[in-house]
């Protein structure tokens, strides 16, 4: 792969795997009619191995540009289109749950698998399937933020005890609270309501004096975080610090856990926001350098 | 062809051509989660043929969820889908003006190619394109607003005079002038920069008393029909009457146009839109017969 092309909004990131990996890096012209229409351009990309850096939060707007954009690129002359995607969208419906359903996972997949040679994804949320070898007909590989999420709390917490929202997120936090010798919790959630979730944190008494870290994959609304921070704040223990891979903050999700006053909250730089901390450019680039 | 499915926005002309056609019409269930993934629903269509109202004006946010919807139809055992787009989004991009650029127009007919089995549409923005047929590789039918425009103007205005935009539309105009019998006229615009458009209306001084009706295809920004109104103006002519095909009105555009107080703004009913007062569904029925 001989050049990277930033989507807007992924400039930070493409620039640093840029560096890391001895690329240069474009932004395509991507621009919009007033009639909402998308236009793109591409410079000189003849016989070149090029991949984009798109994360595919709020998906809807983004992904037609982005095939537009994958097929200038073979009309041009591309040797190869990749797309680093270091949040990927339409994983939730994997299959129907009522009769009737898209199950948008299936067809995103195809969209893609038509439009690019390969794929780099960090965390995808996977439930049913496997592997995103089940949907996507194209190479793929899965970076894990892990053991990068790891090292930052090991930097910047003391005695923590990671703290994951379910538990299907057992393995996931046991891995992280593993590689730094930390206890892990991980909460249970009564639901009353849409937006009213009750949140117990079993045994968190046998940790006494330990800094709860709280780490999810993707925040969105938010809400379990902030009922977390209430549950801890009951229990008169000190604020959270709020770790998340994908900072989706959907509407006004950040806002929300700001209000909640959590010690400090970082995300992965798998989604460009303000939280950004935990950079995993040399995560992505070695998954990268597996695939091409 | 035995279900109409109404996408959100489309269905009061969904309804009509419903009752037209005798056919059932149904809305699919569509949402956001909150972190703008769409999710879509559909009822019983097993061996049904099913056809989508969905006009496609601002195409980004609504052709993911439209393709993810075709899917479902198929997965749901759906004997056929169609489309029903009164207004046909992404035509523009017809070639390469500049080296490098998407061009958008046939990367979108190969998506809704591969979603759908036929498609109808109204007055299409072709330029360069003889037809649909050269970049969609479905069955297409195009509808055309004119005898519907013409019919509108002989029952609303006396003594009209039609004006076209510009000099690519005399043989739509003149189409209508002819209908009615009415004297036509084409813009010439002189472009002084991005947003400054100077017309002239060559030999209007033939037809006094006559009441301009200025007749466009696509109303987008609407500069040019504020540019000529207010030439009219300058000229001492009565207010004309504006009529367009697709009211995309972007941005501001209605209340631009507004401003400029014409004596009357009608369109076909091809987008949802106040201004609607020209119904096609008769027309937009037959284009579907004749397909279906």
């Amino acid at each position: 792969m001989n050049l990277l092309l930033a989507w807007p909004g992924n400039e930070t990131l493409a620039q640093s795997l840029g560096l890391a990996l001895s690329v240069p890096v474009e932004s395509p012209v991507t621009r919009r009619f007033p009639d909402g229409e998308a236009y793109l351009r591409v410079g000189e990309v003849r016989g070149r191995d090029v991949a984009i850096v798109a994360s595919l939060d709020r998906p809807d707007e983004k992904t037609l540009p982005l095939l537009f954009l994958a097929d200038a690129l073979r009309a041009e002359g591309a040797a190869s289109v990749g797309l680093i995607a270091p949040y990927l969208a339409y994983l939730r419906q994997d299959r129907q749950f009522l009769r009737g359903e898209a199950v948008t996972s299936r067809t995103f997949a195809r969209l893609l698998s038509g439009a690019f040679q390969w794929l780099v994804t960090v965390d995808p949320h996977l439930h049913r399937y496997h592997s995103l070898g089940e949907i996507y007909s194209i190479e793929t590989a899965v970076v894990h933020a892990a053991p990068e999420i790891a090292a930052w709390i090991k930097a910047n917490v003391e005695s923590p005890l990671v703290i994951g929202p379910d538990s299907e997120s057992e393995q996931w936090v046991s891995e992280i609270a593993g590689a730094i010798g930390a206890p892990y919790a991980t909460l249970e959630k009564t639901r009353r309501g849409d937006r009213d979730v009750e949140v117990t944190i079993p045994r968190i008494e046998r940790w006494p004096g330990h800094t709860p870290v709280l780490a999810d994959d993707i925040v969105s609304t938010g809400r379990t975080m902030v009922a977390a921070i209430g549950r801890l704040a009951e229990l008169k223990r000190l604020a959270p610090v709020c770790i998340g891979v994908h900072a989706i903050f959907a509407q006004d999700a950040w806002q929300a856990l700001m209000a909640a006053k959590p010690a400090r909250i970082a995300t992965c730089n798998t989604i460009e926001h303000p939280t950004n901390a935990i950079d995993l450019t040399a995560a992505l680039a070695a998954g990268i350098r597996k695939l091409v």
